[in-house]
């Protein structure tokens, strides 16, 4: 294949046409195009973009470089939620059985963290003898039989995404919209779903913190999925701050499980709901965002979400007792309590200090296949906002040593602002609703000197 | 080296540090980089171009790659001149010896051809025994002994610009233009000159055929040279047609002895004669370019020129009876005669359709291993503007047999246009001067509805 024209043209501000596409991907899975002219094409892209029908093609040639999940003639509605990422997201561990609890069948497909950001996998893989690598097959099975399981992404899916994302992450060219796009739902459309829901992270914290960034991932996502009939809504969730208390991977896996329980922090739950509604609505399981909130709690406070979880990593080889007593979860050898420097309002924690400092402690990968300890992290008790007392504990460092503390201690200290006001509020938790009809602002952003440019509207 | 930051930064409009280029050109030469990172690096770079410390840095580096030819103490003054390709330029075959008879040292470094554009290695080796592959040593012994050595890049002089070169020509990176000046300077910096003159090519034959990057590729290359001690001076010369009759190998050998011995065409020898002056100017052999080109032709005319090209040949292992005997080299098989289709006047000879026939007849590259037929092309006698008759001979083609006969006449259908009258008048053959001063526009372009930006004057 000659590649060099492709390049070329696309640079120029040209398009390929689908075949073009479907040849190129085929051949660089094969091994028949070397990974510098696809690095190049890649950068070529991140400038120049791809046109619509070029994006579909690149998409569905990663699909149809693997296989299917297949729910052929079975009636359950089945609705995968997927984050792009941040730090203390971890809401798929108590949505996926939350919803799987609802009689809504998800069949949950997740990644590792990297960079700053942590991935579900870890905070699964913290639960002693749990298996993240299902075969389809297996995967198919659970599903059918408990409504849900959480796995990573097998060899059979879209091993051209594969490639082509460990190719992107040592070429500087992940930040590229579509490609993004093309990545996430080439292995969602693999799942076989009847719906997908989307938390497109925003803010400091986020892959791509810029709203318009954010929105334009969010349109381009819902025209891949609702083109292949896969009904796809978007919400904008804030990532200026981490979510929920728990930062870290038993930390956070902990946290998840106190929030089966009901003991779950405010924000995360309400992320949660949200896109849980989202998720009930578009398995028509309830008709009005009001219902499916009130479905969700009481399924929740009912215990049975909690229950679904048991079963769920029981299925797939964890310990069950993680749900009674967390403290089978990996523990830190070094925990110690910061206080707050100063007396004032807490004016900023920053999330990607935090992830990064999270990496430092040996709690996150700089490269794929770093091993991790799942034991390091934080809890973090204050938001932007808070008032604090100077000597006040605001935070609790979980290392593996004194050193591992000692730079949890920076990463805090460089991550957590007190001042004498708040210079800029905090985003809001849900801030956008995008789907095929358009975008609806659910809060209005006011006071930050920005022009929202969403044709966003107030909801009722 | 962690290079993904580096080419983040580069992709998102930053610097990086002259430390940083250095480090990454002598990572990337020792293999400690990979090609699939440095690809989408030059990618980068091209959409976001470089600082001028950048591109001085990189030239830098890759010039500290290898080796320089050393004349300390040597007075005699060393000019080079580079061209950025055409079709049918020949010109250093004709200048070097002539400008060496003229008591200058042309320590001449050049590269073959690929793609649509000859190369003048290319040409030397269609002499029967021909060496271009000597040392440096042997390089400066004849420099110092004849004034003249005609070579190609040795492994010892700038080894990262060879691999760069490679690398950009396979991921579609070889028209950025910092990046076609630091390849050129740093080869040319590496030769131990005095002083350099460069014909950059416009037009639609060119590398770059707009105007504006011609004068942007000057610019650089100028400052490259001037801040290194080396003082540069670009002329820009038309490539919107072949330059002379001969297209290919051993014609245009033949037609640059046929130059040597007073009997060259018009155009080739008002750009060898402009290219000339500028190099015994810059070597202050002659004061001004009146004396300059009466230098040049008598030199010419006394055919010291010719005995110096017979010198080179010679001690480059070539047979110099080719200057009496122009049929020592290889002769093609199959020779006919092209006439004009229809009466009328001629308005385009198409460069680059013809360089790209002469590939296909198996007189250029499409890959840099592939083996070449010196003896195809083609003697094209017309000029756009010249009237033809239907019927008239307009054209040889030389080929290999009748198939290559047949490309060849295909070749020149689609390049040679005739109609009513010119659409669009000629470039002019010289037409701009570029020095550390400057642009002057030496003939003043009308007629063409396109704004010159140049800053240019007419000359007294």
């Amino acid at each position: 294949m000659f590649v060099v024209p492709l390049i070329e043209r696309k640079r120029d501000g040209g398009a390929l046409t689908p075949e073009e596409w479907s040849a190129l991907v085929a051949a660089y899975t094969a091994g028949r195009v070397p990974d510098y002219q696809m690095a190049a094409l890649l950068m070529a892209v991140y400038f120049r973009g791809l046109e619509r029908p070029e994006l579909a093609a690149l998409t569905d040639a990663m699909l149809a470089s693997g296989q299917r999940l297949a729910f052929d003639g079975w009636a359950t509605p089945r609705i995968d939620k997927h984050s792009t990422g941040g730090v203390g997201d971890k809401v798929s561990l108590v949505l996926a059985p939350l919803v799987a609890a609802c009689g809504v069948a998800v069949p949950m497909m997740s990644g590792r963290g990297l960079g700053h950001t942590g991935g579900t996998l870890d905070k699964l893989e913290s639960i002693p003898g749990f298996r993240t690598r299902l075969s389809l097959a297996e995967t198919r099975a659970q599903v059918m039989k408990l409504c849900c399981a959480m796995i990573g992404q097998t060899p059979e899916i879209a091993p051209a995404d594969g490639k082509l994302y460990a190719l992107r992450d040592v070429t500087g060219t992940v930040e590229a919209i579509p490609l993004i796009a093309a990545s996430i739902m080439s292995k969602k459309l693999a799942e076989g779903l009847t719906g997908l829901v989307i938390d497109v992270k925003r803010g400091g914290g986020a892959f791509l913190p810029a709203l318009e960034d954010g929105l334009e991932l969010a349109r381009t996502m819902i025209t891949l999925g609702e083109d292949r009939g896969c009904p796809t809504v978007v919400l904008l969730t804030a990532m200026d701050r981490p979510l929920g208390r728990a930062c870290g991977n038993s930390l956070e896996t902990e946290e998840a499980i106190l929030a089966l329980r009901g003991e779950g922090p405010e924000d995360l739950m309400e992320v949660t709901y949200a896109l849980g509604v989202e998720m009930l609505l578009a398995a028509s399981i309830e008709k009005s965002t009001k219902q499916a909130r009130k479905k969700l709690e009481s399924v929740l406070a009912s215990g049975l979400a909690a229950e679904k979880f048991e079963q769920v990593i029981e299925a797939q080889g964890g310990n069950p007792k993680v749900l009674e007593d967390p403290s089978v979860l990996p523990q830190a050898q070094a925990v110690e309590v910061f206080a707050a420097r100063e007396t004032g309002v807490v004016t900023r924690v920053e999330p990607r200090t935090i992830g990064r400092a999270i990496v430092a402690m040996g709690g996150g990968r700089r490269q794929v296949d770093d091993v991790i300890d799942p034991s390091v992290g934080f809890v973090i008790t204050v938001k932007p906002g808070d008032k604090v007392l100077a000597g006040e504990p605001i935070a609790s460092v979980f290392a593996k040593d004194a050193a591992g503390v000692k730079l949890g201690f920076e990463g805090l200290e460089r991550a957590i602002e007190v001042g004498d006001r708040l210079a800029e509020k905090p985003l809001p938790l849900v801030s956008h609703r995008v789907t095929k009809d358009g975008v609806e602002e659910l809060v209005r952003e006011t006071g930050k000197g920005k022009r929202e440019t969403g044709k966003g509207k107030e909801r009722p």
